[in-house]
């Protein structure tokens, strides 16, 4: 482990233990990450359907590891610490997923997400997921890892699944928990007390403020694909508005500024 | 040069030959690709601002050849035509880049923009933009072939000099000529009345409609980066929502309709 995945680890484990949740919004390519970076965010994450959707292919079908890869590259220089969900972990064993979550903290990540949602829309055993977070940090001990249950997600298994699952998860050694596709209050609370891990869980617009998940506890809050299906939304809007005669969005980053976030200088 | 090469020039070609101009909306990866075609767009382009920013490269400068290529083999499915910004070409000499051109219609796209500006913001000699034009028309005939000045755009040579060069295009077998930059009505018909081939423009929020410039005579109406733009300001805004409670945005394509423009199997 290198001094630096050391530094970037501790600065990004401090901020899931300030004083307001860890508010990380998902990005897809550079510019999204970068422009999230500018924009004052503290750390970003990525969206494996942002990743997928860009390259063409399906989401959480396991085949987007080439590309989860180079974008870690990508990011590799933005000037916060980034992390990368790795769907599965994109390896058949432990030692493989161990090997991949390598590579993207060699890229310069600072953590990852592994998931145990399968293809098929069930949910794989817990004991492959923990041998895999095992794995990971006996390879790289600096690499902040997030578990994740989609037994909210799947409609799989229901609260008591999931706090046995964050609890494998954690005893595997495990950095943090996340449970996408909570939302009842009662039980985030029944989670929250469950670990003693930060937990994260997915901003669910008209359903969570960052305020009242703090007020429950939860230590990170991500956007998902949210970010990505408004960049998209927004595109097809403003082609439609051109193509219309309607009005375009204004306030818009300028070429220059875009040309910025790739490092070249400012026109 | 395959039927299928034909027909989507055949198909792509009478677009400019239509009753209205054609809006051509410019994407940078599948994803905003597939969206505005599934939107009713009937072809799309791509924006090598948005290619190089999501690669976290800078714009013409003459380093996303990879990039380029990778996003036409990607498009390769799409429903509609397509045609690929192929900035200066990715070539030192005009056979080198009528190879580059032959791989991107081996992709499945139906034209390149190529363009005369160069890396360090001045204009390329218009020779050698003839010599690649008709090198690009003899590998592959029937690739639309867009001949793009930037004399507006860089703001060098003014409007004859414009003429000079969209003549000279013509002349080596553009099938299109591109002026991005071009904003008066009187200058519009000087290169609309100056050439034969269909007359692209860039369309400029607050200063164009689509209406005027089909009055005009323009046959062909590009967005440039402007949808790219747009994307990347609705990410970090809705990022902002949800850090500071503010509204989310409405209506956006949902993670089910994402992968289905991948080709994945609607929810």
């Amino acid at each position: 482990m290198t001094i630096d995945q050391t530094d970037r680890f501790a600065r990004f484990l401090a901020l899931h233990h300030g004083d307001r949740p860890l508010v990380l919004p998902n990005a897809w390519d550079h510019a999204s990450a970068a422009a999230l970076a500018a924009a004052g965010f503290a750390a970003v994450g990525t969206t494996s359907l942002g990743v997928a959707a860009a390259a063409g292919k399906p989401d959480a079908a396991g085949g987007t590891r080439e590309e989860t890869l180079a974008l870690a590259r990508r990011l590799g220089g933005l000037p916060v610490p980034f992390t990368v969900d790795i769907e599965g972990g994109f390896g058949d064993s432990p030692e493989e997923v161990a090997a991949f979550a390598a590579e993207v903290a060699s890229a310069g990540a600072a953590g990852v997400n592994i998931e145990d949602g399968l293809p098929d829309g069930t949910l794989s055993g817990p004991d492959g997921r923990c041998a895999a977070i095992a794995a990971i940090k006996v390879a790289v001990p600096g690499l902040f890892v997030n578990a994740r249950t989609d037994t909210f997600w799947l409609n799989a298994g229901g609260l008591s699944e999931t706090v046995a699952r964050v609890r494998a998860f954690a005893d595997a050694g495990a950095d943090g928990v996340f449970v996408p596709g909570v939302a009842e209050e009662p039980d985030i609370r029944v989670i929250v007390e469950a670990v003693a891990l930060p937990l994260n869980v997915l901003f669910l617009p008209g359903r969570h403020t960052v305020a009242g998940l703090a007020a429950l506890g939860v230590r990170r809050i991500s956007t998902g694909s949210l970010l990505f299906r408004a960049a998209l939304g927004a595109a097809v809007a403003a082609a439609r508005a051109v193509a219309e005669g309607g009005d375009t969005p204004g306030g818009l980053p300028s070429y220059g500024e875009v040309q910025a976030l790739a490092g070249a200088p400012a026109d």
